[in-house]
């Protein structure tokens, strides 16, 4: 039996008339390239990409996603690049509508604030561009760990305050020029302190000390967030939130700031 | 130092006028009580709370989220409790909009389909209540088990079709007198073949041939939970996705529709 | 086709001789009875259940575990059923050794340090029961949250000190007569502080001087947890660990005592 | 106030005098290079390092296990470079055992079946290399994805059988030759049938075939495994699980056979 008479039957029509908003793959694990600087370098991802299919069409065809995935995979990945995947996505399974997800660990070296030390830094990413016939945009979504100190906790008590690590994941769609490590430094320094993979003795004084001068709830680390990103016109809406893994309970204190440039 | 000494940083004035959309407690574990017949059962869940804060209050108070969970203690989980405990936090805190996320494993007992055996089938179930001024609805997720059976690998093979285990997941909003276990229903039974805890020989042999019998694509399921659900005029509005772990791969194959009755 | 006349095929013979050390099911979820006090309530648990298989047989019978399970529905779980559980699967099964781990969340009622406010403190509980020909024992695994304050940090600066959320986890074989909460109570009391659901303002103040003023490593932490579970005869071996979430870093402090009475 | 002016309370004496036998860092994300052929490649990975820590001593001291990784960072990692990271680590924290756990997402080309169309598959590595006085083992950990037909469900049905995807997990101590796609090779082959990336419907067709010719039970698959790891005498010790994602429940099916020859 050869290809040509295996029947295709996601080609068929469907009679339920119901059109999908999304089909496709979801959790495939892939390598990426990414440039930095001057050199090329892989790391891994894990992806959904998904079209929309018409009312009368009976499947989608899996296959086409993961060979659009593999067409592209000496390309270091960039915003013209993953632009390109959409249109093919669309042209590949004769759809108005494509969307990915791409989840990776981002890397960035870091000075320790005193003695200078470098480790790295690692941020938890997804890019979710959207594409249809009248309209593009890409989301990003970033996650970053902060150091909180409870103001009343200060303010309260004889010495000490409680403090703890936080989580603040920012939601943005951009205008194509904006850069990762831009978004990253905007959020980074909003907690009471930052955190570091390599603190000598000096610089956990330092970051002891700072936390303690800037105490600050879940509530000022969201708003002092959205008071930066509404201050750059290069971020046209947004979702910001912070989840303090808070020290003196079991479970988590939150908060979240929506904004829309465009609706204001 | 008594209470009364102690300062309430949160309810002082806030400069910077950025109105927060949602505050509270994020991932409390809670054991809750939910009645089934004439008993109260206990059951582990984990529980998100939130308000709103107007722009110019510097913090909300958080441990009157968990204070107004304790006060509930003792009384069984329904539509009417969860209205008042949005009531209670609306003015314990007054705020505006009340929000909870409450997730937890529900069990229903299920026969196998020839033996007639019986075992718990398990469902993770999350219940989003929410309530301004205005508005007040209940968004239930429901994630449901399902096999299924590829129609192409079935078409094109001289035997055998590729199956796996899939997850069918409702996200919808819904009128009151709403009951999970038949939502429950409506979605169990649109994949290939139900899943069972228990299945002896007899049984095995059924699910294997009704499978077989009905063989049933990614989008095949969600399209048909979308016709049973558009049935139902108590659902004002869902999102159904369906995410089938492939036997084949890696990855899965992914499918949704969304429907919204208002906005037809 | 009757039920007779459809094919054994696990119980025939096996040429490759290779003996099976565990088989069975694993992560099902299930709702246990447990007794507190005079009422029984019921909790949602995740279940693996294994057996032994000779080298001579070709497979085990499936079913058979979540039969075994289904039979003892009605009964509140105790050191006596989970035995009695692991000699019916034996039996069923033809096996000579049995084995289960059995996880579920457990609330204790907890009251606030100065308000003495009650509110539910969760556990992660894991049982570990193991019997064959010879042997019978149960292994208890408690993962309790803490509150752990750096003595370096406290020491080298001018004010305030780096503290965070840390989890102790103990996995112990004990003597049958052995409480789960009073070996919650041995760990809950080694951090620098202990961690509630509900705290208010007074109970916040003395939360944090406490942990100032008890300062511990994670080193500390697992020391001082290893002194009280030595003294405790009814513990015939043990590991401990802490883990700390740091609140200067992305990443966590790890600290591990191993002891066994048996091997003095 | 100078660095030299920082009191060191770690390394003050302790009273306790309880020996620790694992304290470091855990969970620390960080990019590591690896050769591939004359490429240099960045990947993700998921690290913990310990050492020992003597009874009489306070603390470790947690950053140089961050600084020993920096120092690292150029240098593609092997057998050789991890021996000399836990040397290192043994050395500038006065400690007589090392140990790393070191995990990563492994890619590997594959061509389908029939087509031979290429896609990537994805593996999750573990490496845990150990290093005290006298001795020195690396143990490696591969999670395998495979397709299971079940011979049972094939015997009893007129038509089909249910299959699903599982999961093979081999976790063995070699000699320092072994090559993890060696490993990888062996396990892959044992299922019903492998699992790709990239099919198009001649493969569909083949995989979907081949399985229903080669049906197994999960204690099937982890037997052949064991048959071949025996056979291989780099493999000094082993255990091999396989879990079943059973399309016909929602829960796993399990088996696993423990080997070491140096007990023989």
């Amino acid at each position: 039996m050869t290809k040509t008479t295996l029947v295709d039957l996601q080609n068929r029509k469907d009679e339920r008339q119901i059109g999908i908003d999304q089909v496709g793959i979801k959790n495939i694990n892939w390598p990426l390239r990414i440039k930095e600087g001057k050199e090329v370098q892989t790391i891994s991802s894990n992806i959904d990409m998904y079209v929309n299919l018409p009312g009368d069409l009976k499947g989608t065809h899996m296959s086409r996603f993961v060979e659009v995935l593999s067409e592209y995979q000496d390309k270091p990945i960039s915003v013209k690049v993953i632009r390109s995947i959409l249109m093919d996505l669309k042209k590949r399974l004769q759809a108005t509508s494509a969307y990915m997800n791409v989840r990776f660990m981002y890397f960035v070296e870091k000075s320790a604030p005193v003695s200078k030390k470098k480790g790295f830094m690692d941020y938890r990413i997804e890019i979710q561009p959207f594409q249809n016939c009248e309209e593009s945009e890409i989301r990003y979504k970033l996650s970053v760990p902060i150091k909180t100190l409870c103001p009343c906790s200060k303010e309260i008590s004889k010495y000490g305050a409680h403090n703890q690590r936080g989580e603040v994941t920012l939601s943005a769609v951009c205008k194509d020029k904006i850069w990762i490590t831009d978004l990253l430094k905007i959020i980074e320094d909003q907690g009471s302190c930052q955190v570091y993979s390599l603190l000598k003795r000096v610089d956990e004084k330092y970051v002891t000390e700072k936390a303690y001068e800037n105490p600050k709830f879940v509530e000022d680390v969201v708003r002092d967030c959205a008071m930066s990103l509404k201050a750059n016109s290069d971020i046209k809406s947004f979702e910001i939130e912070c989840e303090n893994y808070e020290s003196i309970h079991n479970h988590s204190a939150y908060s979240k700031v929506v904004f829309d440039r465009r609706k204001r």
